[in-house]
């Protein structure tokens, strides 16, 4: 039987990895960087740009896409490829994540999901047949499996981010007295066993669209290896950590992913699902992790948020401020984005000069659609250069040049490379 | 003294002509079209891809840019070329228009024009004097006269558009009763002619700021003959017909600019302010103007308006319409614009396929950025390609080919033939 997709690992360092995935719509190096184009495009952003910032695959959501416009019509249209205008490989999650974070649940059972649509408030079902068969007729190259994915702190203990408020208030609804955190996330456990079962077996397209498996468990190291080695032992192209980045510190990430990542096949990608930060992402290289989705560059940039290497910043600088009014430097010096630097050869035969952060102020003071496009394009790029620099790093395993270049995560590179010394 | 721009007559049709105008920023072929930038910005568009749409020059509005960011930051930061990131020819008008249709106008004397910022609300003055040094200080190449520019029908003689509403609503809070129409047109026409010369005396920048001197007079050919003699007798770069499109029809607008164009000077640009639909751009092209710009690409192209040249769609599809949802053609077979032809080598190496209606339609459907982007190019792209079409006519004198390509607009190009015609 044609496999839908190979991987094949160039380079080692500790348990960090390069490597190439190659699909029927192209292939990408990893560790790579999925740009998240929600409903088919990446809010603002030309396919065409986003392959100049240097992504290689994108990844949708099913969850929008099955409201509006319809997986059925995408089916149609020649499939979500065609319809979006992206030739290159396409990743789509199960729709599950956003049932569950987003929309009103109605049910939650041992056959799947109930919720609202957040469109027009009729009801919608999802189980994994229905998320597989949705995956099938969009026609991405990476599908997702439909998991049960609880929150990874129980909403009673403590502050809560907006995943958990939804999640908590749907449960509270439910049946508030009694609930056991413990006892959900046992459930959520296995259910997203049986659930990957039943996704393999709806499976549709097997020969040109390649399956990932989720590993849920949470925080608790021994339900992520009790689930690990079931999702594992199930034979599928690819293997995702999901149930991270839903609330947890930045610790906690790199703990579970240290923890389990090494644990995953060797032979085949690993994907930690919506993470993250540049400090999370290089933590989870450093684990042996080769693909990450997030929509921090992009939703940050419509904010008026800017990633930089520059730890003087903090990392972002915020556009929007005041002392940035008649600040005549582009966002980052150095960067080679369509708004840092548009003379760059990467951007075609444009000999305009950067984009001032003055005029960008000025574009989101005025609320004008070019602040958002400029910034996203930055961050895109802020993303992929960092997932270039990450590679060449475990290529020529020159650790030292990266930290020198990124010092904030100097401390992240050498715990890593310390931990996993042979001498230790 | 060094002029600020030249003009060349290249060749002529009738009284239609081809010509180039230099700048001290490059120059651009006539007639020539501007898309408007209103607050230094081509909504949602980069300033690449304005000038790969075929746009040689820009019009900025003075009168956002002196509210927000303010000419003076503007000034600091090098300039409104500099600043926007545009380094061809830019035009700005005075700011007067948007005083008198936009603002809550709280007095209009002899001296100038009182208002309340639709930011904050606070009180702006602009005078003659003030309107020359905030586009001084902004930097443009050309730089507009300010006028007393009245309705051009009387508010009472019937329904209104929004210009003549809010112009209406500002007499009548001031002086109801005794309004007179002819009156008001009177005082306007000879105040626009002593404006003129305030504009002209306040001028800092003779030498790379050319300054153009605006015809008033509204439909009334003894009106308009009046203004332009006296305005024309002001020696300038440059001229323009101001006062029109402010609420007559089509037919009412060919016959004023076909009434005026031709005894402006002949060696000088005429400039057509806020014109218009392609049918309106042709006539006064016909006509002998030069210069035009208009929002309509722009606004149009963000509410999916999309300008075709097929007339069996009435010459704009409206891209929102359900039997769009599974049309899987571009927005206009045969048009080169980054929607309809990403591969053309206008636009540089990008190899995608044509956008789909179907998918136009779901990304305005969706709230989705890239659908304004998208029509706002195949509307600039449109109108620039109407300019070429118009211009290689005239070189040509084959006017034969452009009617056959563009069948709505022959009966123009027929009446103008027929009445220049030197045997009638």
């Amino acid at each position: 039987m044609p496999e839908p997709i190979s991987f094949t690992v160039h380079n080692t360092s500790g348990n960090a990895r390069t490597g190439r995935v190659e699909t029927l719509h192209g292939g990408f190096d990893t560790p790579a960087f999925m740009p998240v184009g929600t409903r088919g495009t990446v809010k603002g952003i030309f396919p065409h740009h986003v392959r100049t910032t240097g992504a290689q695959i994108l990844l949708n959501n099913t969850y929008h896409l099955m409201l509006r416009p319809g997986s059925k019509l995408i089916q149609e249209l020649g499939g979500v490829h065609k319809f979006m205008n992206w030739d290159g490989p396409i990743l789509t999650d199960s729709g599950g994540y956003q049932a569950y974070s987003m929309a009103d649940l109605n049910a939650i059972d041992e056959d799947g999901v109930s919720f609202k649509s957040i469109l027009d408030g009729s009801t919608i079902r999802l189980t994994p047949e229905i998320a597989i068969q949705v995956q099938n007729e969009l026609g991405p190259d990476i599908i997702m499996a439909f998991d049960d994915c609880p929150p990874s702190v129980d909403p009673d203990a403590g502050p809560t981010n907006q995943v958990r408020i939804k999640q908590a208030a749907m449960r509270d609804s439910k049946k508030k007295q009694g609930y056991d955190h413990n006892a959900r996330l046992e459930i959520a456990n296995e259910r997203t066993v049986r659930w990957l079962e039943r996704c393999k077996a709806a499976h549709a397209n097997p020969d040109t669209q390649a399956l990932f498996g989720i590993i849920q468990g949470g925080t608790d190291f021994e339900r992520r290896e009790w689930c690990l080695e079931r999702i594992c032992n199930i034979d599928l192209p690819g293997y995702a950590i999901g149930g991270v980045a839903v609330g947890e510190t930045s610790d906690d990430i790199a703990r579970v992913v240290r923890h389990t990542a090494p644990k995953m096949p060797a032979h085949k990608p690993r994907y930690l699902m919506g993470v993250g930060y540049d400090r999370d992402i290089t933590a989870a290289v450093l684990s042996g992790i080769d693909m990450f989705d997030c929509v921090l560059p992009t939703r940050n940039g419509r904010n008026a948020n800017a990633f930089t290497a520059d730890p003087t910043t903090d990392g972002q600088l915020r556009l929007r401020n005041a002392k940035f009014a008649k600040d005549e430097s582009p966002i980052e010096l150095g960067c080679d984005c369509p708004a840092c630097d548009p003379a760059s050869h990467a951007w075609g035969t444009y000999d305009g000069r950067p984009f001032s952060r003055a005029y960008i102020r000025h574009l989101f003071v005025a609320g004008e659609m070019l602040g958002p496009i400029l910034v996203t394009l930055h961050n895109l790029r802020f993303f992929q250069r960092l997932m270039e620099d990450l590679r060449h790093a475990i290529n020529t395993e020159e650790w030292g040049e990266f930290k020198i270049k990124r010092p904030s995560l100097a401390p992240i590179v050498d715990r890593a490379l310390l931990e996993q010394s042979p001498s230790v």
